[in-house]
């Protein structure tokens, strides 16, 4: 089972895309196929939150293999905006039971054609409608526990802001990022309010974007070694705290369970930053620092770039983008990336094994992947 | 990879349902729970076709397993009419690698409670662009493919209308089946036009309903022995032939292969009939029958009840109902039941090996399941 290498990724650039869905998933694809040095694949495996709606697409993974000229089995996988990972984990099981040998993984989203209040609304089902009756959102149930976090762990707002900031200059080395300029704290702190204490800065923007994967059994320089996944109650107001994710927690334990490492192994890690108080909690949720000190962490520069624990190496959700049916994926080809050595001006030095971590819904379908160079 | 066992099923009735579609879910896999004797499962895996539009519902698989009370992993599996075989495949997959042991697999639709013309226009999502554009719907193209096929194989209405017939005396018997009676020849001969040739009651109806199947890797005595798995081109201009379905024969291939059967071995058969002429085409796509002879088998009673080969003893898709997020399920479901001695008043003797055919969107995403008794 623990036998699944990635073989090669591919990714579009994220931000405000012309071309049609699945135009960007041909790209994303011919790029992993090309750097996989594959010709032939047994299946594809698509991810996609929200086609039917954001782009007037059904029948999604078919009409992704239609444009790849790929009439191989096909299946969409959905997880709310972890689904890049999810459709990974699938494709994993697909490889890892011996059915298929070499696997095209999929995922993207188009969704900055479509007026911001319309998208919110979208993105809102999937809170628990006991939730959303009162009006809830993504970004006001964030503010939510932003504002418990910052009462329970005297987090204050410039630290929030300085995960922006850090996120946008890592970005500024990623030729696929949304964002690809740094931003001051000022700036961030003077952004709009979106729902206090939340500003625009401190919110992943809408992107339009796709990623691709090539899953084999074949031995290659990057195993899949940890798998976790957990999920939580629909509604906020059933879970027992506030201030971290116990389906991150859990699917941390399961994935370092399966990878035989703990979170001091890992070299760096991609988290879901859709806000910025969450990198600090997934940080604190995958045991990279105790409870309460992913603010000093980042304060103190251990999850820079050039730290001992760099995070969002890419630029997060925050500066790549966040269309939501790529996020997952573009993380594990970020990770795939600083192990192969192919991360360029944002290398991270000695990279070995590396993490991602995805949020899907209001944190209650999350999923934690582990990759090894070997 | 090839140890992969059902432990029990459970459905809903189908039909016109007041309840919402968790609830419908819940009802399923509380039976198939019971029926496995299991209390504990390592994941969820979830079908639905487009909770989104039709019920308001995002993040369907967490709130399926909000639902049933498991804080579970939890995907959600989409191919368009046949996602409840593709989360079946999925489940497979994820039993057969070894990751989990006992997956509980759901599929579920409401979609009774939306104006048909919208359900109608939904549905069309699934055609590729550059037909939908000229109007095409999914009994438009039906009724291309079934004129054709007339022409070319001298298939008369009336033998069209005896699928119709055939099915609804299989679902008389089915307490689970959306239509429960029998029908006339003369009455689907004198239902009204939907697109010709294609009338009323050679359509399965919009239905509401869900199914939910039990995989271990605990042996059991139901085994899943053959699956398969293709895609065709999006458009149906695009292919050699209007008169079979090539994803069905490909998918067909590979699961007679892995379960090393012919389609001679096969003791029963549930095929994806949402038009009377799918039925005709699916027997031959399946090898049950020679290129333009399914009519003729069907005519001399072989695809009754108690004929030498029963074709959909559950009563179809046209009897038992077509939740699209559930009917590949439901299928499989029926093979089930009669491999176990559970199909109760349609009970088909001496059944060993079943086979179930689901279709996606228009033929380009179909799946084929073998279950053997063991």
């Amino acid at each position: 089972m623990d036998k699944v290498f990635v073989a090669g990724c591919g990714m579009t650039r994220f931000g405000k895309r012309e071309e049609p869905l699945s135009e960007l998933v041909f790209e994303a694809a011919k790029m992993a196929q090309e750097d996989s040095g594959m010709e032939d694949f047994d299946a594809v495996y698509a991810g996609s939150m929200n086609p039917e709606e954001l782009t007037d697409d059904g029948n999604i993974s078919t009409v992704f293999t239609d444009r790849l000229g790929m009439q191989k089995p096909s299946l969409r996988i959905e997880t709310a905006s972890s689904t890049g990972a999810g459709v990974f984990h699938c494709a994993f099981f697909a490889v890892a039971s011996g059915f298929y040998k070499n696997v095209m993984v999929v995922g993207g989203e188009k969704m900055t054609h479509i007026p911001t209040p319309k998208t919110t609304q979208i993105m809102a089902r999937v809170i628990s409608p006991i939730e959303r009756v009162y009006g809830a959102t993504m970004p006001s149930l964030a503010a939510l526990v932003t504002r418990r976090y910052m009462h329970e762990f005297g987090l204050d707002r410039e630290t929030l802001g300085l995960v922006a900031v850090k996120n946008h200059h890592n970005g500024s080395f990623n030729e696929y990022a949304h964002f690809q300029k740094e931003i001051s704290l000022k700036k961030v702190l003077e952004s709009r309010m979106v729902s206090d204490p939340l500003r625009l800065y401190d919110c992943a923007p809408i992107s339009d974007g796709a990623c691709a994967c090539v899953l084999t059994s074949n031995k290659k320089d990057v195993r899949v070694s940890g798998l976790g996944h957990a999920t939580d109650t629909l509604s906020l107001l059933h879970r027992d705290s506030l201030t971290g994710f116990s389906a991150t927690q859990e699917a941390a334990k399961k994935a370092y369970s399966m990878a035989k490492i703990g979170p001091l192994d890992v070299d760096l890690a991609e988290v879901h930053d859709a806000f910025t108080s969450f990198e600090i909690i997934d940080c604190e949720d995958l045991g990279f620092f105790k409870k309460g000190e992913g603010g000093k962490a980042l304060k103190g520069g251990i999850t820079a770039l050039e730290g001992d624990l760099p995070i969002n190496p890419s630029g997060g959700l925050k500066a790549r983008g966040h269309p939501v049916g790529a996020s997952g994926l573009a993380q594990i080809v970020e990770i795939y990336w600083h192990l192969k050595k192919m991360a360029k001006k944002r290398q991270v030095d000695m990279a070995k094994i590396g993490l991602s971590q995805s949020i899907g819904g209001f944190a209650n379908n999350n999923l934690v992947t582990i990759l090894e160079a070997c």
